[in-house]
């Protein structure tokens, strides 16, 4: 047929158009085929969509355990099973480390290295046939000893988790495998001469045990590896890109070649920016040929996504006897999970950025232990770090004999305050934050009655910038479509809206946002790092100056006057000259067409000028000294969010941020008994509900951020920092006992009271 | 509590950013509120979606008659029903008789103009509960005569359709009502003068009955009148921008508050460029609070959807003894169907547009008749024209005795050839295409055999442009995503995709096109007028032509050298002077984001330089004298494509135009029995199967487009406008009877055969 075998006798038979074309010409397949031709493309009679097949996945009951055989057989001959995994289905990494490791902790290698972690998984026509299908895989285990925490793990003689892993430490790879993943240094002047200087040292060693950010929504998957290649993913992410780009690198295909339709999410906190299912699932799928959805347990989700890190800290901070900050120092060891992590240098650059102190240094140690491998949380691993500062702080103030909010403005890192790693702070408002403490009525209230105290602190988190893309066309009726890749976890459709709206001077609700798929937009980072308002934000800004120039050479073409004539403000574009010549935004949206093809603007953006943002809290408790348990009477988080966008959305943003300090303060734990995690439910993982918390109030600080046209920081992390030494502050305030480690549960005060004591007991 | 009232003691309490703002800093509701708090917000694990209600739409058993009364309470008490609507549930178009009109085309308003009219719609909890409350709604209706053609529809004391229908005639609007809904008069020249230096002149008038684009899938829809007031629309149709602005229209609801997400549609040819039910499922949805799913039935698609116009034709063609066409004359009258339609037009521009006549005049009426309303379908108006043109020109090359093809050469429209409705041809491939068909084996190969013969025939179409919009993006890994808004009715993603991989020196196969929502595209027009592979392929040029100069600028970033030194051919982009300087577009792709954010280019078009097409084709057959039934023994096609972009889909369209306007010729016809349409089902709607036909040969004669940069021409349409009259053509070679009115079934062959022999056939 000629349809398929060009005719050459009389193609092109007459005039050859232009024979240079590479492509304009070819006949290549159309790239719709495969949906077709398998009839899984969708026509309008097909909405809703047909089912998919149910994942499960099959974990390691051990924390550290040698796979010595997996006999999935009886699993596969199950009815209803249509496709069964493991390791083996994953491609060979070869020589590359680090891509086996990311790939082990999809389907485990030779080892379990946490309870919980993948060892095979399950593809049915129903979730309890997938359930009973996996119990019926066979797993020979060699159980090895466990180490779970950091300390423990950088021992000599510790069980080790990679016998290919030689950490580089101060600039030697170790001669022999170890635990320690990475090591890290920080340092500006001179900490020797500086702690000579002081008249005033304090130190201590403060210890946070793993959490997990705790998002209501379990992660969920729907995968459809299609018949032409592509692997179409549904799921809940804090970024579309981050899945497409890691589920490709862990099937080992090309990045195009993976599509993410990003759903709304129930909840991230950092911890959505990791993948764990999603190649599971493309595995499952491709075995089956049907697209597969796999939805974890809560269990799952405790045991086997990533809970931020546990961590020691011990730190030293020296100072004059007049209160000037000298010198402080700080070894710190994070838990990575079972694989390397990096979040323990985030603490390093966090532990003193509050301070302008000008010898400093700072050691960061990342090591594997048998637990789940950590992920981001919310300002990820400076809040461990601050518990540590922040009460050292206080302990400083003590010894001077000064009110400690006095001490900490005495010693503000400002603008033009160079940070230990490096850039030198622009306009910050750390200044403004301490101002606005002191000034607020919660402050200057007296706090009354026994066992109460009040504590304040600060906190500062760095934010980041990243790729971000905006597209926005223009309709008809004087409304914008605004197309984003990033993940909305706080509000951020609203705020990027909104800062597109200011630049054309239309209202918020003209502008109708869409986070969209992969391949829908340019590449945009995903939400974290408090990056979305601010970068996201800044590519709906370009892109709406990209609309507002093309609205005014429209306008100069139906007016039939020169560009340089006209003026746009505040949604009307207008001549200069001629008072005639007035149209608004809408008005004129609605004629574009008749002087070109639609308006369309498109942006990308790779910021610097990020601003970090600096919070303060003020946290009054009370104790009971018979049961140990500390009552939060009264929260008010501070924030510097350069230009809040959406203040409802901020003040959530810092509200929401208190409220997991606080759990983290005083009750969140994984809780390991003989290497076994016990509490992998909402019933005895306890976090703070509305119950257990005052209102929280928020005071919202602008302190423009330049590096923003509209002023604005990222806020969506800083207020989890300063809570939890707030209130280990407020409690030292209100019974006299300092505590070192989290959760200050009942257990922990009544120990700590003990310990004061004698162990006679406080009352 | 403060994150939903303000306290404006505090906020802003210590550094106003800037108060000059009108978005920035308010607290409007967030974009995405009523989905998450009406709970119809998809998370990851919703996926797949749940099920709609389903509806089912009462229509007219009568082809005019008025509503007296309709009585939906039966209905609405039924089990199961959530909704029931009727026209009164459409806003009131007040004065505006077009708006009026177009409603009620949707769901009829005082009279029913149609058997299939709708009259009211049901959405209930199963399509049978929705059946079975459509039989449950009594409407009261006072039958009309009708009325079918337009040609009684013009006759004095016809039945009326409108009472509000003023027709403006030759200038003056008429004084009172009638069924002419539109006069349409064009010319050039003196005809007068033009007929009477004729030596030879032919006339005839000719005749085709409304006939359906047969497209295999029904329409379909489903509706989601949102909380928040967005209507989201899933259907199948040539455009989402058409489904977006027309349902918006009749719902009276701004554009930008309706959303479509076009499916793939299986098949349109012009008849899905119109709306039926999703305005019916919008308001079911809206009255019931669900989505609502309306598929329609066969019946439903024949008897109220937009067949194409029945059509009366007479034309007069004058020639000089030595074969120059001098003048031309027709009077084209077509059944708009029940609402003014705009197709004959079309006709009237096309009768002999391909030929350079200097006097021509043509007069075209659009009658209101009571049948659906006509849609487009493929070239709409130019077959029906043609059919009698190009059987004319047969007639005067037999009495001058020429060579059918020869007396076309010689009177070829060229460049430079004014077109009857102004414009003056650009380059165009007629002569190219005659040339092609007289050098064609088919051409120049014997036909023997008795009762055999063959035709040849010309045909144009003068295609569109419109608006279109394209969204390219950069992946790392060195293919592009590319985003667009035209429906794909003929493999236009790849046609489409493939300008753009030119313009990058990519292949093909490294772009990923996709047809995306009217949220997440400029305005794109509809898949209509061949418009799509030129105009969209433009835009997609355009948009590639950004992406290609800022890989140069990236390229410049990289090597840190000047953008005037770097050059970017063939996918590469090196220096121009220094060898070591050089990358492929992957490269690059990888490295872009080193150097800025994501690589985007958008790009609109409304072009100009649109480029029709002309089409040839010879027909072979071979007619039964006995029965009368045409067997076609072979057909080839012939059509100007400007640059075939992808030749075997061009050759696909070709065939599609051709095998579409064979089935018209031969077999196919709404039937009508005393105002009865009697054969609505594919069973009684004869269209041509595979069985039916010869193999449909094609060559692409490539003339190329100077208004595209690679000489593209749309070339969906131009291939049915030749085969009725040519096959026409070919029947009177074959038996020395011509007929004039299609279908040239058996029973009209016979007919023919009969008037012809005086009643005793021809055997």
């Amino acid at each position: 047929m000629t349809t398929t075998k060009p005719k050459q006798d009389y193609e092109p038979n007459v005039v050859l158009a232009n024979t240079h074309y590479d492509v304009v010409g070819t006949r290549p397949i159309r790239h719709d085929g495969a949906d077709k031709v398998t009839g899984r493309a969708y026509y309008g009679a097909d909405f809703p969509k047909t089912s998919p097949l149910h994942g499960k996945v099959l974990r390691s009951p051990h924390a550290h355990a040698r796979i010595k055989s997996i006999d999935t057989s009886k699993a596969e001959a199950l009815e209803g099973v249509k496709a069964v995994v493991t390791g083996k289905d994953l491609p060979d990494a070869g020589d590359d480390q680090g891509l086996r490791w990311r790939r082990n902790n999809i389907l485990a290698g030779g080892k379990a290295l946490y309870q919980g972690h993948a060892i095979a998984a399950v593809a049915a026509t129903s979730p309890h046939v997938a359930e009973d299908a996996i119990e019926l895989i066979e797993v020979d285990y060699e159980v090895l000893p466990g180490v779970f925490s950091a300390r423990e793990a950088m021992k000599e003689g510790a069980p080790l988790l990679h016998d290919d892993l030689y950490a580089d430490v101060g600039g030697a790879k170790a001669e022999k495998p170890g635990n320690v993943a990475s090591y890290y240094k920080l340092e500006q002047g001179d900490i020797e001469k500086g702690f000579a200087e002081a008249d005033v040292i304090v130190e201590g060693e403060f210890s946070c045990p793993t959490i997990h950010q705790g998002y209501i929504e379990p992660h969920p998957c729907t995968v459809l590896w299609n018949e032409d290649g592509r692997v179409m993913v549904w799921c809940s992410t804090q970024g579309g890109f981050l899945v497409r780009d890691r589920t490709a690198d862990i099937l080992g295909v090309p990045v195009s070649q993976v599509k993410v339709m990003t759903q709304e999410i129930g909840g991230g906190f950092g911890g959505k920016t990791e993948i764990y299912i999603e190649p599971v699932a493309a595995l499952l799928s491709k075995k089956s040929g049907s697209p597969v959805k796999i939805v974890m347990s809560r269990r799952e989700v405790f045991e086997a996504t990533g809970p931020t890190c546990a961590s020691y800290v011990k730190a030293k901070l020296g100072a004059t006897k007049d209160g000037k900050m000298v010198a402080c120092q700080s070894y710190l060891a994070y838990d990575a999970g079972a694989y390397p992590g990096a979040l323990v240098i985030c603490g390093t650059m966090c532990i003193f950025a509050a301070y302008d102190i000008p010898n400093q240094m700072s050691e960061g140690y990342d090591v594997v232990v048998n637990k789940p491998k950590s992920a981001a949380y919310r300002a990820p691993g400076a809040p461990n770090a601050t518990f540590a500062s922040e009460q050292l702080v206080d302990q400083l103030a003590e010894k001077l004999g000064m009110e400690p909010i006095e001490l900490r403005l005495a010693n503000a890192a400002m603008e033009g305050t160079r940070r230990i790693d490096g850039p030198i702070n622009p306009r910050i408002g750390s200044i403004e934050i301490m101002e606005a403490i002191k000034s607020h009525p919660h402050y200057t209230s007296p706090l009354e009655g026994p066992n109460r105290g009040r504590g304040v602190g600060l906190g500062f988190w760095f934010n980041i910038g990243e790729p971000s893309a905006c597209t926005i066309s223009v309709n008809d009726d004087g409304t914008i479509n605004l197309l984003e890749g990033s993940a909305d976890i706080g509000g951020t459709r609203a705020s990027i809206a909104m800062q597109a709206a200011e630049v054309l001077g239309i209202r918020a609700e003209d502008v109708n946002p869409a986070v969209v798929d992969t391949d829908s937009i340019g590449f945009t980072a995903q939400s974290d790092g408090s990056r979305t308002t601010f970068a996201t934000g800044l590519a709906a800004y370009e892109a709406a100056q990209s609309v507002r120039k093309q609205m005014i050479e429209r306008a100069a073409r139906l007016w039939e006057v020169e560009e340089g004539t006209i003026q746009y403000e505040k949604g009307v574009v207008s001549s200069k000259s001629d008072p005639e010549l007035k149209m608004t935004f809408q008005e004129l949206a609605g004629r574009a067409r008749e002087v070109g093809g639609p308006v369309v603007g498109s942006a990308s953006v790779n910021p610097s000028g990020i601003g970090g943002s600096y919070a303060g809290a003020i946290a009054d408790v009370e104790v009971d000294p018979e049961t140990g348990k500390v009552e939060l009477l009264r929260y008010t988080a501070f924030q510097d969010a350069g230009k809040a966008v959406h203040p409802s959305y901020v003040e959530g943003q810092m509200q929401g941020g208190a409220v997991q300090g606080i759990g983290w303060s005083l009750n969140e734990e994984y809780y390991y008994s003989n290497g076994d995690f016990t509490n992998s439910s909402f019933l005895d993982y306890r976090m703070p509900t509305s119950l257990d918390l005052p209102m929280i109030d928020t005071v919202i600080v602008e302190c423009p951020n330049p590096g923003h046209p509209y002023g604005v920081r990222g806020v969506g992390e800083a207020s989890i920092v300063p809570p939890i030494a707030v209130i280990a502050n407020a409690i030292h305030k209100a019974i006299g006992v300092r505590l070192t480690s989290t959760p200050m549960n009942p257990g922990a005060v009544t120990d700590a009271l003990q310990r004061q004591d004698g162990g006679n007991g406080s009352s």
